[in-house]
């Protein structure tokens, strides 16, 4: 996959935004699907997605890049409140060679604790109740932030 | 640092938006700054700043997100244009642990070339003569984007 390959609506991202494989969800609005990464790097590692159709970052409508970017700082903040980590990572990869593994654009909102390293993307994935309860706490930070 | 230390203005990107330290400039609008990374991680590796004062995404105003990270993806377009890296990793740090070393809100777009494994961030700047080639090359798609 280069940073100019046609989408593919195959990628498992667009199966979960169409309902047809389960995640764990956070967040949704018109323009934004949240769920909870089920390879984790930490506890908490979420994923931010455009509903919109797009390859990577450059495919992204100009237009769609504020909310979307805007719920990545939403998820931020409540993964915060929710989990006390020390740090927060963002990432967003763009083209196999940077490490994308899904070609529907995603952003990574990831906790840092103090007292461990990130773990690389497992080849197990996490425990889907776990992620359902996470998920559930950072939903009630992202309610309690718009009230 | 933690996520919630104050801002304090002798940061160096502070300094350097107020023009007090030079910087091999890309872009500016009234919004944001774009600037080339002096310990670049790779060729081409750009920062986006935003203008009004910050010390990490938890702290931006949302009003000025879509602005933002619209720089961010303009950015990531003319970096792929002008240098044809492999692909793109756009990276953003909040707090100490997480890896941030800068506490005024700063985004990495940093070009990934096939045949190289990005660099560690180094203790001896970039040559500026070449920084400021690259942000010419990549002020130039820009313009061309916006043409």
């Amino acid at each position: 996959m280069t940073l100019h390959s046609p989408y593919n609506d195959e990628n498992i991202f667009n199966q979960i935004l169409h309902g047809k494989i389960p995640c764990a969800k956070v967040y949704e609005d018109g323009g934004t699907l949240v769920i909870m990464d089920a390879f984790p790097q930490s506890r908490g590692h979420c994923l931010i997605l455009p509903r919109r159709q797009s390859v990577n970052l450059l495919d992204v409508s100009p237009k769609d890049i504020g909310r979307l970017f805007g719920t990545v700082q939403r998820v931020a903040i409540a993964v915060e409140k929710a989990l006390k980590p020390a740090g927060i990572v963002v990432t967003q990869f763009n083209g196999a060679p940077a490490g994308q593994t899904v070609f529907h654009t995603h952003v990574h909102v990831i906790p840092k604790y103090d007292d461990e390293a990130l773990a690389a993307h497992s080849d197990t994935p996490a425990d889907m109740d776990e992620l359902i309860k996470l998920a559930e706490l950072i939903r009630n930070e992202m309610e309690r932030n718009n009230a």
